[in-house]
């Protein structure tokens, strides 16, 4: 159990205690859960970790693998032995999982998610577990984002990386300290921040470029001389086009979820590329190379500071 | 001198000869030009590199690394005692470059060049050597693209790169035969196409991805919490953005060459946002992930193919 009254305790005295988790239950043990789990097993803050999921090859290597310490395909009964359940998942599959988990959730288990959209999950948590909101800490962990299973569990992923929090109104300071501190055991920095922005910040800088880079690879794809365009593709266009090889049905879900705000993005964009090809139809060099520019100093100056984050 | 004839006859048989330049001039002693020359002169194929260029600091540079064995600032002079020249700047200070050797080249001193756009080059080629073309080889070495001085020049640049001939009908088969036989000595594989298909298939894997990540980072740059959006950005985002550090310069001028081509691009591709964003609004996760499934499977074939090149 964790011991939350030890938490309000120090959180008063500005004090961090190390959190321990005597069971924790990993819905979804892949890249993401299985990282936490894995991570969380070195630093020595949990006893048993059951792993949960719909695939039980998966599950088989993820105990083969001892990233799981158990496993089972019955979220409810896990849930009921749970000091605390991440929800690592597409976030399609969370609502399910919650509805089936409601009943049997011990009051003051933590449950918290690695979506990677917030303001869904937030009403996801408010329409399955009404009554748990207080033990409820949405999160979103700033990590590879592609599904591969079991055997993609890494120790170390989430050095240096951010876990974004986005605690509801009803969320306890407890919940969400319990969370980032054990976050931070995996050596995560943690953010807080609104649901909303989370959603319109992620937009502009994730969820757009893989837009992007998807529709791109499409139209390259359907041209008549596709072969002879692929053949000479080099560096550049493979980077650009590293994240057009993510997950279909992960971004599927992402793009809907965030639907508003990728909206806006979007056509903010298409503006953008409607005033590009202005310059480009009028042979404008000053304005073009005056953009090209920018967007280059402005690049530039992100990848030092990224270097520097480390 | 190149020694043509020997060159005739061996293609006539079949064989290669191994070319060898007794004068090799590089006009723009940056990566390209200056990898070139160092690749050559490590395969024992070139007697003298003299570099040309505008900055006297960046040709001290290339004498002081071995790059180039004597410099000149004077193009014309500098033509007047080559072999072979190679226009390594940006394509947009090609003619002024043609011209003034004009007068000076030798008959059989080929000429080539290294520029990211075909089309225009040639017209280049028409309009200030119209009486050189035999020996003119409109080229583009398929390698990292930003002029970043001498300091830049590396060997083995070049080693299983592509580089891609587009000769004018003029072209003596001899001359293209010498550059491509000096480009594969560097280690690089040969490709020819025409001009205009050049143009269409980089317009197509590099000069748009250029676009639409200049863009994007403009975009983004521009918004009001650009400060917290950057502050967010990962991976993925450094991926997608890494050409959009490209040389603006540079980019106006291949922005403008192929501007007709990348017009085409660009509609196409603001075509294919529109229809991802009618999917949006409607909510098809159908169509979304039929859209990112068929983009992902063709950006895994390609990359395959990409690693298979080596």
């Amino acid at each position: 159990m964790i011991d939350l009254h030890a938490a309000q305790v120090a959180a008063r005295q500005g004090e961090q205690v190390q959190q321990r988790i005597d069971t924790l239950v990993v819905a979804g043990v892949g890249l993401i859960g299985g990282s936490f789990a894995l991570a969380l097993k070195r630093a020595g803050r949990v006893g048993r970790v059951i792993g949960v999921g719909r695939t039980l090859a998966n599950l088989e290597k993820a105990l083969a693998l001892g990233v799981a310490d158990e496993i089972s395909q019955d979220i409810a009964e896990a849930a009921a032995r749970a000091d605390m359940v991440l929800l690592a998942c597409p976030v399609g599959q969370m609502g399910a999982l919650m509805a089936a988990m409601a009943a049997s959730l011990r009051p003051g288990c933590v449950v918290t998610d690695g979506g990677s959209t917030k303001s869904d999950v937030a009403a996801l948590y408010r329409r399955h577990l009404p009554h748990h909101l207080p033990w409820c800490v949405p999160a979103h962990p700033i990590a590879g984002s592609d599904m591969s299973g079991a055997s993609a569990a890494q120790y170390g992923l989430y050095e240096n990386r951010r876990v974004v929090l986005t605690p509801l109104e009803e969320t306890l300071a407890e919940s969400s300290e319990t969370v980032s501190e054990l976050w931070r055991a995996c050596g995560a920095e943690i953010h807080a921040m609104g649901a909303a922005e989370h959603d319109a910040v992620f937009a502009s800088v994730s969820h757009l470029p893989h837009l992007l880079a998807f529709a791109y690879v499409d139209r390259v794809a359907a041209k008549d001389n596709a072969e002879r365009c692929f053949d000479f593709a080099a560096t550049g266009f493979r980077d650009f086009t590293r994240i057009a090889g993510s997950h279909p049905e992960m971004w599927t879900d992402i793009s809907l979820a965030n639907r508003e705000a990728l909206l806006a993005e979007l056509a903010d964009y298409q503006a953008g590329l409607g005033r590009l090809a202005a310059l480009l139809e009028n042979g404008d060099a000053a304005g073009l190379n005056q953009l090209f520019g920018e967007a280059r100093a402005a690049r530039t100056r992100w990848h030092q500071q990224f270097l520097r984050r480390g």
